[in-house]
């Protein structure tokens, strides 16, 4: 089967991506394009974050050259001081009742993220935000990282919803040759498409004899290992993987017998080619062991960053080659799934 | 009042802008682009300045690789040599009498700058040159510097015709909260914009309390502050600034009882969307202090240097939204009646 | 006479180009983009060289990041492996029997280069390669480098067409004043252009003073001096040059009484402005030195370094002024002859 791969543009606007971790926001405001629209994130009264678009309405300026006061944001130019909604609260010797405001985007805190939605504010609801349960539990340990990759945002989801290239691009960590001589199995439940592989009986790369370790099983054992990727609209993907000891029931074993964790990736375009990749691991072992956090981050976005060169030369030759068929295999159905479904998400907003 | 700041483009072709400091042209061409043209600086014959196009006349080299040679230059390529009005004066073993030239610019050094004509040469006229007194008189000392900076350059003239930004660019120099807390007055008077503010009995901020050490006086006393912005066509800011111990009369007080000089502004256009800015400061007190006038120099230097990405991203959003509305307040006049200026200048340019 | 330099694109198609030293070609794959065609280069089966397009017929992803293997090329993203003709030849856990594959160029080792044939594969014809003695002939040294300038190949072939530059661009190593004293000769010989300068009696530059006595010859001598170049389609330059003992038959002197070389020039484009420069020396003296090799090499290299900037830049002047007419002098025949010869040759590729 021959398609075209749509390597350029065209997001969901009225639903939320994550802008930022709740760590880059401190005391000083982020810039920061998110789906095309120039923002400028800052918390404001009691640390509440809000998001306006980083353009003055007085002369221009960018709003993220300002700074955190009275709990709004004041431009860094002239003075002119707003509110979270982006109205004008305060400007030294100015009458400002009068001033045209910055638009405001609505904005969420939340499992650790910024949230935000960049379309018709009026539509936005809370209720729709994921939920994720291993950000609520303490029996869970979360770290992660950021990348600004110059590719569309979804050859990033193909990329997650197809291993298979863990066993070329990241041989000497994650993959192995059981990887792409084990079939995936793609099914839509639950308005998640989900990607599943389970290699039974063989031995764990680099990165899971170290899973192994931490979690206090023997590293040279024969496992059984899963990964099962579920993307959800806009554009999230989680990954379950984990491996077990061989012959305890696989993704099924009891707690004691395996490592497992959750990759969290949030992908969020910024212009039509390029997105912010926001990307992370969750387990639920050694949950207090931050030594153990640290040492899988930096593992973590050292695999992902082998990725950054072939998605931005993909994009490149894509942007090349407009139209041209590409071919669509058994392991890409994830991505192709993930595709079609926000291709209805994208006709159904646009009839509403 | 809301209106649209012009942020691409338009200068006024026939007339003077500095193109250099004297300093920068030595034994060496230099190749500098003004308003839209490549031009080449070159001193040819007893060191008298010289303006050519940017190209030779025999394969399009850039003359700015070449060399000064029997008061003319010489392309680096192939060794062509033009005569500061750009006609061929020899070249080896050719007879370059029937050759095509290159466009020569009016070009002048006065007052430590090498001034440049970039329209219609014979309308140039010696006698539009700017009067500097300070230039000319040695009771004052002159330190400054250039900086590229990737803005329309009447953004920079807004910039210097409102000093309310002092109070938020500058914090730590020379802003001060009683900056923007004063108001200004914005007359047209004598061919010039000027907009001016005066400060009662004030503190002196860092820049001023080393000034006033520099000038004998005490740095922590009460005094008096102006700011006086005068500009004129085409797009010269000169700045009187200065303070007085409070109550001997503010700019009007006896030499001994201030610390007074004048910011000096060339802005000169290179593209649509970039300028060379030749700042420098010009002073009446210890005059004959070199060490001073370089600390002043480094100081105002990084002062100034805080604009640059302020510009910068302004004029990115301004790029990006062409045509958008945006706030003129009365901090704003002294650069809207500038840019008014600099536009009935730019529509008797014109119909002449 | 004045005329318009192209300086943008138009290049033969059917016709052999250098696409890399043998030496750059080893275990892994190489990325080049030759005449606007983006290719990747590899070694199949017993070391024989292959050009693909660097796209991979499964997602697009470049096979130049791939790896070697079992005589083919493996994508580096997903695994689909080529052989050297560009046909699937296997992908773990995949029938490729119905794959569509990678455009495959004629491509051949040959002198120590490896070339590619952009154009019409079914009319690639070795026996059109050309015959380089020197690279057969073990009484000859070779020493050569690769620089990737942007600028139109045709302005290279001007540049080594015309060696008046020398007195100018290269005046500390091989220039001299006698050259452009002396006249220069220029012919179309057996389907060369071919531009000549003999100087009698004069010294030698640095260059060929160390030549001189890298030869066994002394340095300080009265010479004689010539410089042959020969501009071949679709855009070679190889230039015999050398020094000979003045009076003992210049060009036509005994062996022992002269050092003489063959600058090779091999210029391939890349974009329509911009191209690949395979330059190097081939010498027929102390052969067998290779520390004499590399230091003629590391010579060579920072000469011919010199030429970037101004080819550059007159690229950029002639991008800026599109049409404009400029001088052939007799110094320029040899270019204008050789870009004579690629239009003819281009009028033939177009109606065949």
């Amino acid at each position: 089967m021959t398609s075209h791969i749509e390597a350029r543009g065209a997001w969901l606007e009225n639903t939320w991506y994550v802008a930022a971790r709740s760590d880059e926001l401190g005391d000083a405001p982020l810039g920061r394009t998110i789906c095309g629209h120039k923002m400028v994130f800052f918390r404001g009264g009691e640390g509440k974050v809000a998001a306006l678009e980083d353009f003055c309405p007085h002369r221009g300026a960018p709003l993220s050259l300002g700074f955190l006061k009275d709990g709004g944001l004041t431009c860094g130019y002239h003075g002119l001081s707003l509110d979270c909604r982006g109205k004008p609260q305060g400007m030294s010797g100015q009458d400002v009742s009068r001033l045209p405001g910055a638009k405001a985007y609505p904005c969420v805190e939340r499992h650790g993220f910024i949230w935000v939605w960049p379309g018709d504010a009026s539509r936005a609801d809370e209720a729709r935000l994921p939920r994720l349960h291993w950000a609520e539990d303490r029996g869970w340990a979360y770290g992660g990282g950021l990348y600004h990759i110059r590719c569309d945002y979804r050859l990033m989801i193909d990329n997650l919803m197809d291993l298979t290239h863990e066993t070329y691009v990241h041989a000497t960590s994650i993959g192995q040759k059981e990887i792409d001589e084990t079939p995936v199995e793609t099914v839509l439940e639950g308005g998640e498409v989900i990607t599943r592989r389970f290699m039974r009986d063989v031995r764990a790369p680099p990165f899971w004899r170290a899973a192994l370790a931490g979690a206090g099983l023997p590293e040279d054992a024969q496992i059984d290992r899963w990964q099962i990727c579920r993307f959800s609209l806009p554009s999230h993907v989680m990954i379950e993987v984990g491996v077990a000891l061989a012959g305890h029931g696989g993704y099924e074993a009891e707690h004691a017998k395996k490592a497992s964790s959750i990759v969290v990736d949030f992908i969020t375009p910024e212009t039509e080619t390029s997105h912010w990749y926001f990307w992370g691991m969750a387990r639920n072992f050694a949950a207090s062991d931050a030594t153990l956090t640290e040492t899988i981050r930096a593992g973590q976005g050292k695999i992902f960053s082998e990725d950054l060169a072939m998605l931005e030369q993909q994009q490149d030759n894509l942007t090349r080659n407009p139209g041209r068929r590409l071919v669509t295999l058994n392991i890409d159905a994830g991505g192709a799934q993930s595709r079609a479904m926000i291709e209805r998400a994208l006709k159904a907003e646009a009839t509403t």
